[in-house]
Formats: C-alpha cells, sequence, structure tokens
C-alpha cells in the first residue's frame, strides 16, 4: 500500500490542519494564544513507528493549490481523519431535565414504551419488506420488458444479419435507465450512492454521516436502484436494502418527518440519538432480512456493525424487526405470483433450494474448501486494490455531477457491448429443456432447440444468472464461457462499483465467484472424471461464491449465517466458515474490506473494536485534546455566543467547571454540556435574568430539546440582543452532572474500552484535583491504527 | 409469588447480615467503630417501594436455629444475595508490571498470540466434539444392552404371565445406574449436579462459581450424565455439554491443571479472568454446538449469557470453536456408524429431515402457533413452580448426599414402574413397518407384526422419542397415549429436575412438547379433517416442543437459532420465533425461567443487562458501600495482614490513597489493589526493607502473579513475622493506577451500564476532590431488582 499512498498527495497542509482541528481561544472568557495541536503534527512530543505525517508533508505536490476548488464532499486519502464528522451521542444526557422525567414515570409507563419500541420494531420490518418487494416487483417487470423487446429484435436481425442495430438498442435502453438513476443521485442526493453500507456501518458505528437517513435518501435510493439494475449494470439490489431499512427505522422511530415538516406527536420518548441508534440497527437488520431472507443473519449484521453492548431485550426487538421484514416480503411476493400463503421466497435474492443429500461434501474436500477461499482472498484483494485506485481517480478528475452521470452512461454502454460481443463470438450451444429455468434464452446462431449458453449468464438479472450457475445441470456452461465470463464481469463489476448510482456489490461478487467456482468444480472433474463427490459443480459454485465475495467485503460470522440462511440448508455451514475465514485470512494480508477502504477515503472517525495491540504506551495526557474550552456553571451569555460562534474550533462538548468563589482552589469538574443543549436554551433565553423579571415563563422542558432534535439551528441564526450578552445563564440543571471522566494516566486501550462499550462522544480526563485537562473526542481515538510497520498516527483535516 | 416467599423462612438475621457484609474496622489503620451497612436493612436512609426485607423480618421462625447445621452450600430463598460468591475480573489490571510487559511486545508478539488463541479454541472445540461423541456412543451401547435385557425379558414373560419379574429387573437396573451416578454426583462433586446451565450462565456473568471449572467436575459430570441417561431418567444429555464445554475451555486455555499439578509452560498470558472468560465462552458454544449440531445458536447462547461487549474478533473465534466442534462430533460419530465422510449428525439431538417441500406452513396457521406457544407458557409455567416448590422441599429436607441418592433411586425406580404400567394398560397397538424407526418395538399384548406404541415414547431413549414424533407417519400414536404420556413424562421431568444426577432439562421438554404438540394436530386434523395443510402432526409436534423448551426456559435469539439449526432448515425460524416469544411473554407473567428460578435460589448476585427501568432516582451514593478500607501507598505489613485477615469482612478490593506529607489536603485516590495481589506479594517478601538489604533479589514479575492464579492461597497459610509486620510494601508498581470512578451524584442505571459493559468487579466512588467515598461491587448492584409492586431490594446474607 506503500506506493499506493504515495500517488495521493493533496493532503491539506499540515501546519493548518494541526490548527483547525483543535483551536480553543478562549478558557473561561480569559484570552489565550491560538493553540495549536502539540501532540500531532505540530511539537512532537513522543514518536510513533512511522509517522506517516512526515510521509505526507513529504508530498506536498503543486497539484495541492489546483484541487481548492473541489466540492467539500469530495474524500480524502486515507491518512487523513476528517474532522467534519460529528460523533452520535450513544450516552444518555443524564441531566436534572431528564432524570425528573425518569422518576415521574411510573413502571406501567415504562411497560407502554417498551411496548412502543415493539410497535415500532415491527413497522420498521413490515415497511422494509414492502419497499423489498416493490422494488422487486418493479425492477422484474421492467427488466422484463427490456430483454424481451432486445431479445426480439436480436431474434429478427439474427437472420438476416445487421446485429448492430440489436447492440445499438441493448446500449441506448441500458444507457437511459442509468442515466435517469444516476442524474437522481448526482444530482438530488449524492449521498445515496452505491450500496451505502459503509455509511450505516459508520452510522451504526457512532458517526453522524449528513443526510444519510433522510427521507429523500430513501426516494432517491430505491429509485436509482431501480434503475440501475433494470440498465443491466454488473450491480445488485440487495445493499441498498440494508440502507433503505435503515432510513425506514430512523422516520418511523421519531414519529415525525422533519423534510415533510409532519410530527405526528408520536414516539417523543425516542428522539435522541440512543434511541434512534437502536432503531436504525433494527432496520439495517430488517433491510439484510429483506435482501437475503435471512433474518438472523440481520441481526448478527447490525452486531457486528453497530452493537457496542449486546442487550438481550434489544437483540430480540431487532430479530422481531427483521422476521417481520421477510416475512411481509415473502407474504406479498406470494400474492403477486399468485400462490398467496406459499411463503417460498423469503428474500429478494433466492439461491434456490439445496437439496442436502445430493450435495453432501466429504472429508477430503475440505482442503479444496481451503483452496477456493484462498483464491477468493486474492481475487478480492485485486477487485479491492482496482477498485481503490479507479476511486482515487475518481475523487481527482470526476468529481462534477454531470460527469459522474456520462461515466455511469458509459459504464452501461460498455457493459451492453461486452455483453453483445461475448455472447456473439460464443459458440457454447447447449440443448434447451423443456423444465430449464432461464427467462430468455437467446438462440443466436446456435441450432433449432438450442441456446446460446454465454447469454444464460449476460442476458439476466444477476440473480438470476447466480441461481442457474448454483443449479443448472452438469455441462450446462462450458469451461471456456465461464472463464470468459468471470474475467469480463470482474472487470465490469469493479468499474461500476463507486459509480453516481445506487447499488450494492453483493451479488456481482457473488456472481464472478459463482463462475470461477462452477470452473473449478469443472475442472475437477474433467481431472478425476469418476468421482462422484464432485459431479455437481454447483456445489463449487456456491462455495466460490462464498469465497468471492467473502474475499471482497470481509464479513465474517454475520456473512457466514447469511449464505447459510440463503441457501436454505445448515449443511454448508462449515465449509462456508472456512472458506470465508480463509478468504478474508489471505485478503487481509494483502488490503482491507472494499467497505473500510471507502469509509477510509471519506476519512471518517472510525472506531474499531479495539485499541491498536501495541498501543499501551500511550496515554491519555498524550492521546487528549487540551486545553479544552470550559464554561463555568454560571456563565455569560455572550461568552457562550462567543464560544459557539467560533468557526474555526466548532466544539459540541464542553466541560462546566465550578470554583469556590474567593477560594485559591482550581476549578473542579462538575459537568458536561452540549452545543446543541446550549443552541436551544439560548434560543429559549433561558438567562437568569429574564426568569427573575418574568416569573410566568414557563420551565424550559425535555420536549423543547426533542422538538429541536435532530436539526438543531446554528447559532448563526440565534439572534442575542448586546443586552442580553450581558445576562447569566445557569447551566446546573441542563448539563450532564455526572460525565464519565478519566485519569492522565490512562493508557490508550483503557480509554478506547470505555469509550467504545459505552459509545461515548465526549471523555473527559481529569487530575488528580478532579480538574479538567483534556477532552477525548472520536477522533483523538481513531487516529491511531496499526500500519504496516506498527503503530500509525493519521493526520487530522478540516475537511 | 408472594405466598411463595412465606413459606421460606428461614433468612440470616438481617443484622447478622446487615453487619457481615460491609464491616470495615480499618481506614488507613486507623481504629474505628464497628460498621453496620447503613442503607440496607439496618438505619434506612431511603424506602423503596415496598422493601422485602420487612416481610423477611417478620417471618423469622422457630425453624430457623434447627437449620443452622446445615451444609454452607445449600442455597437460600430467593429474597436473599449472597455475599459468598466473588466477582470475576474482566477488567484488566493495568498496573506498572503489566504496562511494562505490553510495551515490550512487539506486533509480532501480538500476532503469535492471536494465533495461539486460535488454536486454543480449535482445541476446544475438538476436545468438546470428542466428549460429546464418546457420551453419545456409551450411552447408546449401554441402553442398547438395558433394552434389550429388558425386551427379552418382557417377551419371555408376555405369554407365560409373571410380567412383574419383569418390572423389578427393569426397575433394578434402572435405580442401580441411577445409584452409581447419583453418589459420585452427591458425594465427590455436588456442583457437577443438574445441567450446568444456571452455573455457567453465572460464570459468563461474572460470578466466580467455586470448583465449576475444574477438572473434577467434569470427570464427574461426564460419568453421571451417563449413568442418569441410561438409568432411564427423564433427562437429557444435551445440557451438561454446555457445562462440560466450558470446563474444557477453562483447562485447555491455561496450559496447566492445577488439579494434576502439569503445568505445560503454555498459553501463560491467558492465566487471567478476561481471558479465561472469553475462552470459556467458546467452550459453552461449543457444547452447545456439539449438542445440538448448532453452531451459530452456540455463538448466540454464549453472547446472550455472557458478552458484555461484542467483539468481532472474539465472536468469530467463538464460532470457530463450535464449528470445530459440532465437525469433529460429526466425524467421529460417522466413521463409528461405518459411514466414514458422511457428515449427517451434527449433534448429540437430531431432529431427523424435515422436508420444507411436505411440511410448509400456512399463513392462517400463524394463530394456531401463537395459540401453541401460549400453552407452552402456560405449561412452562407450571413446570417452573411445581420445580421450585420441589426445590424448596429439597432445600429442606434433603440436603444430605445419601438422601440425595435415595431420591435419585426412588425417581429411577418410580419412573421405570410408572413407564411399564403405562405400557402394560395401554392398548395402542400399531401395525410393524419394514422401515419403521423404532429400534426396540415392544409386542407385548398387540398381535404379531405389531407393536405397542406406548412403548414407542417410554421404552427408548428420549432423543429417540422426540425423533419419532416428529417424524412417525399420521396415525402412528392415538390421542389418548399421547395425552397420557404427556402427563406423566411432565410430572417426571419435573420430579427428575433438581435430583442429584448430572442431566439436562432440555430435551425432556423437547419430548413433552413434542407430545402434546401432536396431540394438537391430531385434533386439528380430527376436527377439520379433509384440510391437507395439517395432514402431518409431526409439524405440530416441532411447534409443541419448540414452545414447551421456551415457556420452561425462557430463552429467546439463541434458542430460536438453536431450533432452526437442529431442525436443519430456516423455513422454520418464523414459526420458532413466534412461539417462542409467544410463550416467553406468556410464561413472563406467571414466574421466571428455570434457570433464573435456580439462580435466584442460590441467592446468585446474578446481573441482568440493565438496571431496573424505575431506578433512576439511586445514586451511587445510596447504593455504594462505605465507608471503604482504603491502603496507602506505601502501607505497613502489619496494617495490611490484619486487613486481610478479618474474616468478617473479607474484602477483595482496596482503594489506595495517597496524601501528600504534611499537607492538610484530604487523600486522594491514586490506585486499586486486589487481595489476590496482596496476597501474592506477601508471599514473596515485597517488603521495601528487604528489597534495600537484598539487591540481587529478583524483581517480581507478571509470571508470579500468574502462576498463582487461580488458586490463590488463603492469608492463614502465609506466615508474617512479628519484625516483617513493621516492615512497609511499596503497592505503586503493582496497583492498577487508573481505576474507574463515578461520582457519587451518578444515577444507578447509569453506574450499571459502566459496570456491566465493562465487567468491572469494583468502581470507587470519589467525592469532588477525587477522595474515596465508597466502593460499588456487583452485590450493591444486584440487589435491586423489579419485582411485582416496582422496585424491591435483596437482603444481603453471609452464607
Amino acid at each position: 500500500m506503500a506506493n499506493i499512498t504515495k500517488k495521493v498527495s493533496w493532503s491539506s497542509r499540515p501546519d493548518e490542519s494541526g490548527s483547525a482541528g483543535d483551536a480553543t481561544p478562549l478558557l473561561n472568557g480569559s484570552e489565550q494564544p491560538r493553540y495549536s495541536r502539540q501532540n500531532s503534527a505540530g511539537g512532537n512530543m513522543f514518536h510513533i513507528g512511522r509517522l506517516s505525517t512526515v510521509d505526507l508533508e513529504e508530498e506536498i505536490t503543486s497539484e495541492e493549490d489546483s484541487l481548492r476548488g473541489r466540492p467539500k464532499e469530495i474524500p480524502h486519502n486515507e491518512k487523513l481523519l476528517s474532522l467534519k464528522f460529528e460523533s452520535l451521542d450513544y450516552d444518555n444526557i443524564e441531566n436534572q431535565l431528564f432524570l425528573e422525567e425518569e422518576r415521574r414515570m411510573s413502571p406501567m409507563n415504562f411497560r407502554c414504551l417498551e411496548i412502543s419500541r415493539w410497535v415500532v420494531c415491527g413497522l420498521i420490518g413490515f415497511l422494509t419488506g414492502l419497499i423489498a418487494c416493490s422494488i422487486d416487483i418493479i425492477v422484474e417487470k421492467l427488466a422484463g420488458y427490456k430483454y424481451q423487446a432486445v431479445k426480439e429484435n436480436i431474434e429478427k436481425f439474427t437472420e438476416g444479419g445487421g446485429l448492430s442495430v440489436s447492440l445499438i438498442l441493448w446500449a441506448v435502453l441500458n444507457s437511459s435507465f442509468v442515466m435517469v438513476g444516476s442524474i437522481t443521485v448526482a444530482f438530488f442526493e449524492p449521498i445515496a450512492a452505491g450500496s451505502g453500507i459503509p455509511q450505516i456501518k459508520c452510522y451504526l458505528n457512532g458517526v453522524k454521516i449528513p443526510r444519510v437517513v433522510r427521507l429523500k435518501t430513501l426516494m432517491v435510493k430505491v429509485f436509482g436502484v431501480i434503475c440501475s439494475v433494470v440498465g443491466g449494470l454488473a450491480v445488485g439490489k440487495e445493499g441498498p436494502m440494508i440502507h433503505s431499512g435503515a432510513v425506514v427505522a430512523a422516520g418511523v422511530s421519531q414519529g415525525r418527518s422533519t423534510s415533510l415538516k409532519r410530527d405526528f406527536k408520536m414516539f417523543e420518548y425516542f428522539r435522541r440519538d440512543t434511541e434512534k441508534r437502536d432503531f436504525v440497527s433494527a432496520g439495517a437488520a430488517a433491510g439484510v432480512s429483506a435482501a437475503f431472507g435471512a433474518p438472523v443473519g440481520g441481526v448478527l449484521f447490525s452486531l457486528e456493525e453497530g452493537a457496542s453492548f449486546w442487550n438481550q431485550m434489544l437483540t430480540w426487538r431487532i430479530f422481531f424487526a427483521s422476521m417481520i421484514s421477510t416475512f411481509t416480503l415473502n407474504f406479498v411476493l406470494s400474492v403477486y405470483h399468485k400462490t398467496p400463503g406459499q411463503l417460498s421466497s423469503p428474500g429478494l435474492i433466492n439461491f434456490g433450494r439445496f437439496d442436502s443429500d445430493t450435495m453432501a461434501y466429504d472429508l477430503y474436500e475440505v482442503p479444496l474448501f481451503i483452496i477456493m477461499g484462498a483464491i477468493g482472498g486474492v481475487l478480492g484483494a485485486l477487485f479491492n486494490i482496482l477498485n481503490y485506485w479507479l476511486t482515487i481517480f475518481r475523487i481527482r478528475y470526476v468529481h462534477r455531477p454531470c460527469l459522474q452521470v456520462m461515466e455511469a452512461m458509459l459504464v452501461a454502454a460498455v457493459t451492453a457491448t461486452v455483453s453483445f460481443t461475448m455472447i456473439y463470438f460464443s459458440n457454447d450451444c447447449q440443448p434447451l429443456d423443456t423444465d430449464q429455468t432461464e427467462e430468455y434464452p437467446l438462440q443466436f446462431f446456435c441450432a433449432d432447440g438450442e441456446y446460446n449458453s454465454m447469454a444464460t449468464a449476460f442476458f439476466n438479472t444477476p440473480e438470476r444468472s447466480v441461481r442457474s450457475l448454483f443449479h443448472n445441470q452438469a455441462g450446462t456452461y462450458n469451461p471456456l464461457t465461464l472463464g470468459l465470463f468471470t474475467l469480463t464481469y470482474f472487470l465490469l463489476a469493479c468499474w461500476t462499483y463507486g459509480l453516481a448510482v445506487s447499488a450494492g456489490v453483493f451479488i456481482p461478487s457473488l456472481l464472478i465467484g459463482a463462475a470461477w467456482g462452477r470452473l473449478f468444480g469443472i475442472m475437477l472433474a474433467t481431472i478425476t472424471p469418476n468421482n462422484p463427490v464432485w459431479a455437481d459443480p454447483g456445489k463449487y459454485a456456491l462455495i466460490g461464491a462464498a469465497a468471492q465475495l467473502g474475499g471482497i467485503v470481509r464479513m465474517t460470522l454475520s456473512l457466514t449465517v447469511i449464505m447459510m440462511e440463503a441457501t436454505g440448508n445448515v449443511t454448508y455451514g462449515f465449509p462456508i466458515m472456512l472458506v470465508l475465514m480463509t478468504a478474508k485470512i489471505v485478503g487481509d494480508y494483502f488490503v482491507e474490506g472494499l467497505y473500510d477502504i471507502h469509509i477510509k477515503l471519506q476519512s471518517v472517525p472510525f472506531l474499531h473494536w479495539e485499541a491498536p495491540a501495541t498501543s499501551h504506551w500511550l496515554t491519555a495526557r498524550e492521546v487528549m485534546s487540551s486545553p479544552v474550552t470550559c464554561l463555568n456553571r454560571i456563565e455569560k451569555v455572550g461568552t457562550i455566543v462567543d464560544i459557539l460562534s467560533n468557526t474555526s474550533t466548532n466544539h459540541n462538548g464542553f466541560p462546566v467547571v465550578v470554583q469556590i468563589t474567593g477560594s485559591d482552589e482550581p476549578e473542579k469538574l462538575c459537568g458536561l454540556i452540549l452545543r446543541s443543549q446550549l443552541i436551544v436554551l439560548l434560543k429559549h433565553k433561558v438567562f437568569m435574568e429574564l426568569a427573575r423579571s418574568r416569573l410566568t415563563r414557563r420551565k424550559l422542558q425535555l420536549k423543547d430539546f426533542r422538538d429541536a432534535y435532530p436539526r438543531f439551528p446554528p447559532i448563526q441564526s440565534i439572534h442575542v440582543s448586546q443586552d442580553e450578552r450581558e445576562c447569566m445563564m445557569d447551566l446546573t440543571e441542563f448539563m450532564n452532572p455526572t460525565p464519565y471522566t478519566v485519569p492522565q494516566d490512562t493508557s490508550l486501550p483503557r480509554v478506547f474500552k470505555l469509550f467504545r462499550a459505552l459509545g461515548l462522544r465526549h471523555l473527559v480526563v481529569v487530575d488528580d484535583e478532579n480538574g479538567v485537562v483534556g477532552l477525548v473526542t472520536r477522533k483523538d481515538l481513531a487516529r491511531y491504527h496499526m500500519g504496516k510497520h506498527g503503530l500509525e498516527e493519521l493526520q487530522l483535516a478540516q475537511t
């Protein structure tokens, strides 16, 4: 990766990013010199194995300035950590208002709350399932029309020549669909591009990704995914379901839509990050469940990505949402297919029925599975590296929306052309069975009663192609067809991922893997033709699919379970686990998983499970940001407004300190207050002087904070007059009086564990006498990661 | 439950238990008056909804004294919390020694550690699988001989009369097996009684249960379970596998056996609670996996019971152990059944193959499933209540080992007699198929070519009976047979659970449920005979089995997945989830789950997932124990010995404080040290004076602590001379310098969350100036629970 890094050289200037992150002009109102982060790139207090910042400093090229014009959304290279992302607050703000409310609640109130949580989860599952089956039905219909039209056209021109007309028809049809989808995404909601899984991973990890769970995003996502799948791109509609489920959850659980400006006055209790994140977990699980018919896999996905703390009731609720989701999908599809009640399609992708008797595996196949896992790992790593380079290229040159749309259309046209060429030059003719699974068999130049086998793979929705590769009779495909298909589809899928269209990478990965897996099976059968064990190459197609997918996305337990559930058979659990494990180990040797690469390229401060193993010698003192902007318990309004208005710091949490008046003792920590709370206080003008003069004034309630959640107004929109600036604000009632603290000598792993396990946003570092000396936030912890040469530190950057 | 409580009246005297728990005679060496817990039964500082202690005080009866003679192991009533249980320490002790070691380690060392973790997990899985299949093979063999002998005997006497001889033979055979098993358990290792699941739940929750993971326990468990299953009791061999797996894990991961006094000098890094508990999770998962062929279910079981924090790599390792375990079992059994490589029996219990085509369910069956779930919940609650009363009875009257053995023999004899009588009076004759699944068909008084259907259910290992109920043709059993069987087996199973034998309750529950479920199915078919959907009562047998098991044990996600994996088919996921959910809701309305009841009866300080919902008005100040015995950073040896020797307190953790010499400032917290550490320090005589005189003396290393783990010697065994008592000990290097702390005003849920999420043992409560004011331990948090009438507080008791 070192040489890859060299190519990405547009970091912000180190001195800029160093000071930007933590400039803290005010400490209790007294002017202090602008502070430039001591323990970062600036004056190094310590040395880490190989400081990546040094590499970066050397690489500031002349390109830097020319790139200043690019929009803010454009991701940076993976050695930077962006400061623009905020954290979610999984820790309840247990201030006096909150405690009073909780204490007023009776056991019956809590039971009602619990019941409404279940209702919300049921709704989430139901709506997610509905969305999934609408997408499925629309895609099937539209793709059906398209393939039918192209098929008829091809048949017309096969005899008489002039097939180039068919090619043009196909390419134009594909490009138009993709264009529409791409325009929606690129111009209306760029966050809806891709599968959304990296974004949801970040959200569940505790990073607030702007606009990721809005209604508009959902609309664009659903529309976009239909267009891109119908447009014949090498994509799947499964990944986006996870994002869709998450948006549904975030919407339903709040009982209102900020976009539509409708408040149903329901579920007001859930209007905070803690509750919302739990529901989003349920939504993501419901999405997985609907996509793959894998409710348990969905739960495990949510837990693997999101859970900082396993809670039995929460898990059970998530499972409920998943079950409802797959059940709804199953039921609606059964009605649509005119067999109501026959619940046979639990997910968008259906691997078809694997019979445990005919497809059992034998002990001596285990080494073969491991070899396949390794192949999957290598191919996956190759895919990721190619896509990484492509993404870097896109960041540099394809960042304007119109360019993005054009690229998407180009890919669509190329996909159609390549497919057509492959089919055209293929001479793999297969007899047309009466019970064959292909919906649009292309005869092409084959004899009557035969069809072109290459067309089965290309001229079909990817889901159907996967199923054909798993289940078609041995001999349906010849090895050359499979080899060529693998190669072209690999390159197409790699090019496609990262386009400005809504689409997932699960199905293309499965398809590539199924193709080379089947090839592997056929080769085995060729070498030792009389062994009945590998008579059926479909088994190897399944293992190959798992290996390829594992090599690309590197998920572990959840993916095993998803694959197990999608096959509907637990017999393959062991081989799938082996294959995924091997693929992950081999792949991790070369490069990270695809989602992690994209997360890094966005410079998201993503927290992994544990602190780097070799970070025990770092302590809170070195990690924390300091000095900290503190507020007094009773603070002047002007000071607060100044602090909040300071755009160069943009702090979100402020320790509240108190000093016994007249004493010499140092100030002690007595609480923590958030920017959002201060904004609400300023908006409602909760000033001590006003409270005295207007006694009838209603007391500020928790409801006021909930109404403002989650889109708190910016400080600029709040008008504070010169007189009001002289007022005082009493923060006692609103601050969190018991923030979590650590002493300065706490080791980084210990700080990390506390921070991660409790899903914190701010962790106050205190000295022996409970005075504030620093603040640890997400970026302070995410900065450290294990590189090839030991511990590395990422550079902080403003954008 | 209120009237049940009345019957259990032997609490310790409140004043006794009040003072025993927290008497702290020394605060920094200065004599203080004996302190009796202020915020407990003594001087009430606050009032909780309905203080259960008041009820208990009123009920001290004359029985109390007569019960003093009973052994310490005997559990108390469920309104007490025992102080005898210690906590595991999931929090690393990050003292200087540890940090130095960690800092010396290179990334390569960490990689090796990681690899050895995987090796250990592989070994755990392999050994657990081996144990499972040895049990299976031995039980099958022995039970085969037994049933063959009895069958021949019955056939001999059926013609000529005198069947009472057969009955006696049967009863004597059963009783002898059970006697041997029961003697081993009752006299050698009482902790091996039962399924061990409650104990493992407690261990994973963080409670140190004495002797629960020792080699001896494993031996007795394995031997005992073979005896009790062969002895024909209404028990299963699946539950004990979980315990066995846990013991294997605790043994293998430590690289030595303290019992056998063998140290292989391996895995020394893993000799601490944190690592050990992770491995025990893997062992428990491997046990579930081997028992039910459910690797994913196993992982979920471990997580549901144990995980305070979900860690991706840990989960993945646990899954690996599970997979290896079921694979080993499967492979060895395939070799044993002379079909090597055909991996068809992944678990001890095999539900047989459910074909998704013939056994699909329809939408309008969903309400029926819910009804069955409710029935399961009610029957489960009934089972639990009956067993609760029985356990109370046993605690009172059957606590001597010889009485326990006699009871077990009695149950064995009664089981045989009842079975025999049922078979004798049954006239349910069925034609003998050629492909029938019964291994020992009893003809009895049936015509030639027929067999007695009641005998299929009784005259068989319970696993086979379950399978017959699931898969036998419709019409194999008549409704009366099933009804009678349900009733008798329900009572027998209820009587059997809690005997001094090693055995599980899973299989009996499944069997009861399968019987009434099948009955339910038959009744449906009778009411509407022409509906093809319920033509097969086997489906209802499966649902009934799930309902009954769910109603008794109340597990959620893990049980759903276990059932799904055991059926080898994901189609039933939704109905099983529905049924388990209903059973849990209905059952919880009446009484807790069986394991929870037994945990409560043992007065274990078990921490649930969250603090009670209505506990927000309690703060750390009210919850904590205070005053706390603190140590100075440089402390006199005599003081330490005195504190440790004080049997009335028996504290395990001591905050270390420091005061700037000569200053007036109050003492500040500077660390936390454990009893076990002090013991090691005293044993190695790490005194400052000695260090000066003997400069060549080797420095104490982390290895010395690891060698002493986990059986630290008692303080009485360490001789400290009068001279040495005057020496000083410097604790700086050994104490944990950064213990987690909370301010006094922190609410109980917040304290609870921190404590639970990080798996703490001690949490120091500090004042504004970082002075120690209290200590929160497990019992302080476990005391509060939601009762029927709001928050209740449990009484603390010494035994």
